[in-house]
């Protein structure tokens, strides 16, 4: 597949080139069908009593009245919900434990956060279903709680879950913990490196959880058949991630749910998870009609997972050349009501992009009276950089380093391992970090009350099962039917990589998201993986398509298949004088020959590679108000090929506006009960567009050698460094020492003070 | 692929065994989602003004008044339909030439029968849509009109397309004619063959058009979106044959058209075709809104296909001895509005059962001022069976010979070929002749006034283009993916023979049908091809995931995958001592491999192969009010192999009731204008159960040696016999021969005078 690879980029037709938006038009003008646009004769409204308290034990429910009530179908607690065991180690990276999933979506003994669902109704009106909620009694025993996860790995917290104990220590003569799992990954020796070291900078930081801010809420409809087969709509990442979680929740064959991906209204790894799905099924088998849910806003901010806030520590050791002889970081990610936080990433994030001889990272798995974490963009890893980053521009400031050239001087080279034993191939850092030196945003002058950060950021992405279902018309046009969800653009991206095998215009080509029953098992797009490896398998099932066609030309030339070959759209054979025939002349034949023209894909795609972004950004602080502006952002990243420049630009802006609003000003606020105060995005303040300058954003092109086009992956890379870089400007603009995200304007106004 | 077919049956698991319908409970309570159960937010409603002439030129459409009206978003007219040349000779078997479907969708210049569409509006409810039909204003100039094929293909019938002349002959010496073609078999001598004879029978018949009795009306949703792909989802038989004649109607790329089959409330051939749906497009890109048609019943009357009414004269000359020498059938079927009626089915229908040396066999294919007509359970086939049946009879009594035994005589025998030039591979007709003549039926004593009719029905069954996608999902259970609208049950019979192949439990496995971006072209379900040529498809995906299982367990075990055999759901080697791997285990392992485990297969099947269906029924005529009551029927048939037996017998009992309509009841009934005046369930009389008798079937199994499991194909052959069968025991019952369909009281009476 690699002699691609190496081909001009100016050879390319499609790839690199910016082409319209398929989906753009619809999804301005309202007509993309989004979760709650499904409508279904006959279809029940879903609605969930939630737990107004952060943590307590069910004493009681009693849903009789709500059953009685009119128009009311079918109520559900966790009753109908099967139990599952508590998973039995070993554990794989990410911890998919049905016990724990079971009472997420429907508490069972206790409710663990404000927002936990306790029961729901299926009824004939959205209106009937809220009043069904207000007659279902629910009785409590109100518990302590705890909201902060270093405060909750504390011996004194309340304790979360009884059964839970640490990873590793015995229960006989351990006491149960938050703290879930602690993972580490060291190399060298930790004391000798802090011994030769010259200067050490030593420091911790704290962050809030945060939300994806996906506009679309959690919507679905489930229709349950007679058959015991189930149909389900849903706004998703990964329609084939939810058919395995909820046939495994409910002990149903998997084969019997097919779940079909909604367009979707944002994710960022908020939609990689269920809630709602399986309930909605429950309802749907014990009525017999469509059950539909659409989440409010309330509900989204109260119940569904944002990213982990945490507390870090750090202390980062080096010459006064600059080498950095000895790191250590510690990390407390709290993973929600129950357990399963990014810890893996975050040990993976802070160091990984410089080559340390001696190091250690450590990252806490606590549970904390919050919903349960879920994905944000490259999770676990912005607040493990905001650590790193912050302290290695601390320790450049100290040793009057520019941070470009102390990040240049330990930065991690091809081939390489990272801290937790990842080895990379052919890196791009140098390169980005180059750019960046050279971008004249980096030696621009700044205003008074202005400030410069500066963080490098670094993702591994992800690879996986993708499969592609590929076919050729009679027309000469072409379907490609992945199992992906498109969130960044992946319709587009696959149209142009079918497009520049084939050799034919991207007009012709129409990319679609099948449902669960119709293509083989595709994973989550998620983890900056769609690209690379959906779009390995496009090319696969492309490539099968024209060597069906090649084979049809040779048949008709009667000359061997290796003497014909696809060049610019046609098959073309140049060993004897024959008329070159195109895709469409021979896709109008194929139909008479052996069938229709199909190729297929189904892999598990290794390879997709690191990638490394570099931020720069300027801020202004009215000192007088602490109030933050960002005044310029250029983003540099190694894209290893961008397929579509302008969603590649795309996820970078969208990237760093997300970040901002990480630095400056998005936080959960609860109160003294451990209730949420901001569920709305009036009161958890999102940057909007006029919050933001224009990002500019610089692409560099260091082609992962383990794909045709040398696509790494561009989604998640960018969001890594944004926090630190915008923190990091602050610190610059008020020359103090900052590490408390959001960097809200009394923070501010308290360090000017 | 033969190794299977001559296992002994009784080995068989599941094929051969009625299991429970999938979709059974889900049709009866009304869950299942039907053409008119989609609704799509801001979905507009369609409706279509139709002509109220049978014959008439249109001489102007003002819609500017219906534009107008508040609440319609747009009005269509034969103006925003794109036009079509004229097909050029050559032609193939089906004419589906764009010129003339362009107008039958939306008429151009001239209406050609009363419902003929003239416009369509879209708007914002139901009420609306209609007020603006009343307010379009068309003026016509009438026509004379013609009904009878037989007249109309006479000299001095009214013109309906004056560019149109009959094939082959010369437009500048001929003048124009409503004859299109004239399809002609025929071998050996005629006039010798006749000559022979030592008995002739001669006789003419008519037959009416008859409606296929689907329940469902034609409904459809079409959501054409701003990058000019359009979803349309619609209950058809083939929605990829809609997505080809909709792109080509409307000059859009095909891969831009993305149709969803809905669950199908019968079809019976009147689903081959399109009306609304192109319309339906063309209003919803107008407004950028989904625009909706649901056909009322008397729309489906008036302006889908029926089945052709017929004119035909036999002659069939035979030895004393009941040796057939020669035969000669001409037949007028009645195209409708535009050419293309089943006349090759005709001519190979006549006289197929049987081997005769000397024989012609002609159809005429005539426009007359009725809807176009459409696919009927083989098509062509009954009407010309009608009347080579009951003249075989009328020989068969005059010779007094058994009807049976005057079959068995002149039976066509394996590997000889028809007249039209099929060749026949194994057949069963033996089989199933000497299984009717043992039937007790056959022999049963007879009360007073009643009669027996005994025919034969011959069908060669489609192939053609069929495509699967298999997938083998994590848990061990399986998805199968066909793009076939299920009609007669092919979730069952796919489900059946994935589940035989791969030797586990049927509920393990879901059958879906997938939409046309999704899976690979698949011809209609009709021609009775699916069990056979999807079958097929699915049989091959299956296949190449056992193959792959095989090669994971080889790779597992570490040893050669020939050395690895599948045996009743598990991979198992004998060349050493291994544990049997199931293919639940093999599954699980199956992702961590090289990707998710699918089989796909597209194909262009051959060699369904023939069927015969020979039919004995007893009818009870009441001489006073000329009324027939069928009394008892049984159908004996050779299924080639029966794969879920319940269906197979669902097919022949509801062909003997089709049969029993036509030829006791139905008929379309225009007044003197031209005009329907039965255009209702109500009026349009079919047999409901009460009725009909029970239907005994015999099912005679003489596999198909071209199938792995000896599938033939079983929708079509048990009606070409059933009204030729009732006609005859009605002349049995009453000793008069009766050749004008339908045997209505009147015409008994008039018979009996």
């Amino acid at each position: 597949m690699n002699e691609i690879t190496n081909r001009d980029k100016n050879n390319f037709k499609w790839v690199g080139k910016n082409t319209q938006r398929p989906d753009g038009p619809d999804k301005v003008t309202g007509r993309a069908r989004y979760g709650d646009d499904m409508i279904v004769p006959g279809m029940l409204h879903g609605k969930t009593l939630r737990s107004p308290h952060a943590h307590a034990k069910i004493i009681s429910i009693d849903t009789s009245e709500a059953e009685a009530l009119s128009g009311v179908k079918a109520v559900v607690t966790y009753k109908d919900i099967p139990d599952h065991p508590l998973l039995a180690p070993p554990y794989g990276p990410m911890i998919t434990d049905f016990h724990d999933i079971s009472r997420n979506i429907m508490a069972r003994d206790k409710v663990f956060y404000d927002g936990h669902p306790v029961a729901a109704v299926a009824a004939t009106s959205e209106r009937i279903a809220k009043a069904a909620l207000s007659l279902i009694r629910v009785e409590y025993e109100i518990l302590p709680h705890v909201l902060d996860p270093f405060e909750a790995a504390g011996a004194d917290a309340p304790i979360l879950h009884d059964y839970q104990y640490t990873l590793g220590s015995d229960p006989k003569s351990s006491k149960p913990s938050n703290v879930f799992r602690v993972a580490s990954s060291e190399r060298g020796d930790l004391s000798k490196g802090f011994a030769e070291a010259e200067i050490i900078v030593e420091r911790e930081f704290r962050s809030q959880p945060v939300h994806q801010g996906y506009i679309e809420p959690q919507a679905l409809v489930a229709t349950a058949a007679a058959d015991g087969s189930v149909d389900l709509w849903t706004t998703t990442q990964g329609h084939f991630v939810i058919r395995g979680y909820c046939a495994r929740l409910l002990n149903m064959d998997m084969s019997s749910i097919r779940v079909t991906a909604s367009e979707i209204g944002g994710g960022f790894g908020g939609k990689n998870n269920l809630y709602s799905e399986p309930v909605a099924i429950r309802l749907s088998q014990k009525t017999g009609r469509p059950v539909r849910f659409v989440m409010t806003r309330s509900e989204v901010f109260r119940a569904t997972g944002p990213a982990s806030g945490t507390y870090s520590h750090l202390r980062i050791g080096a010459k006064k050349d600059g080498t950095i002889v000895a790191a250590e970081a510690t990390i407390y990610n709290q993973a929600g009501a129950f357990k399963g936080s990014p810890v893996g990433r975050s040990v993976d994030t802070f160091f990984s992009a410089y080559s340390i001889k001696n190091a250690k990272a450590t990252a806490y798995d606590v549970c904390v009276n919050r919903p349960k974490v879920a994905a944000y963009r490259a999770p676990g890893a912005p607040m493990a950089a905001l650590g790193a980053e912050l302290a290695i521009n601390e320790l450049a400031a100290k040793l009057a380093i520019d941070p470009i050239e102390i990040r240049l001087k330990n930065a991690v080279q091809d081939h390489e391992q990272s801290l937790s034993g990842v080895k990379f191939g052919r890196i791009g850092l140098n390169e980005v970090l180059v750019k960046a030196r050279e971008h004249p945003h980096y030696s621009a002058a700044l205003a008074e009350n202005q400030g410069r950060g500066f963080a490098l950021g670094y993702w591994m992405h992800g690879g996986g099962l993708s499969s592609v279902n590929a076919n050729l018309l009679d027309d000469g046009t072409v379907t490609i039917a992945t199992g992906n969800p498109d969130i960044g653009g992946s319709r587009s991206s696959m149209r142009v990589m079918a497009a520049e095998e084939l050799g034919v215009d991207i007009s012709l080509i129409k990319t679609i998201i099948a449902d669960t029953a119709s293509i083989g098992y595709s994973h989550l797009t998620a983890g900056s993986r769609t690209t690379f490896a959906t779009g390995l398998a496009v090319i696969n099932s492309v490539r099968e398509i024209i060597d069906k066609l090649r084979q049809l030309a040779a048949t008709k030339w009667d000359v061997s298949v290796e003497n014909v070959a696809w060049e610019a759209g046609q098959a073309v054979c140049h060993h004897g004088d024959f008329q070159a025939l195109s895709l469409k002349q021979l896709a109008s034949l194929a139909p008479k020959v052996g069938g229709a023209i199909a190729g297929h894909s189904e892999i598990n795609a290794t390879g997709a590679g690191a990638a490394f972004s570099a931020h720069i950004v300027d801020v202004e602080v009215d000192k007088e108000t602490g109030f933050t502006t960002p005044k310029r952002y250029t983003i540099i990243q190694d894209a290893g090929r961008a397929i579509s420049p302008d969603y590649v630009e795309g996820q970078m802006q969208g990237a760093a506006v997300q970040g901002i609003g990480w630095a400056l000003n998005e936080e959960y606020i609860y109160d003294h009960n451990g209730c949420l105060q901001n569920a709305g995005f009036l009161d958890y303040r999102m940057p909007v567009a006029s919050d933001v300058p224009m990002i500019d954003t610089v692409i560099v092109e260091v082609p992962n050698p383990n794909h045709p086009y040398g696509v790494r992956g561009v989604g998640e890379p960018p969001l890594v460094p944004a926090p630190a870089a915008v923190a990091n400007a602050v610190e610059n603009a008020i020359g103090k020492r900052m590490g408390v995200l959001p960097l809200s304007p009394p923070k501010i106004l308290q360090a000017l003070k």
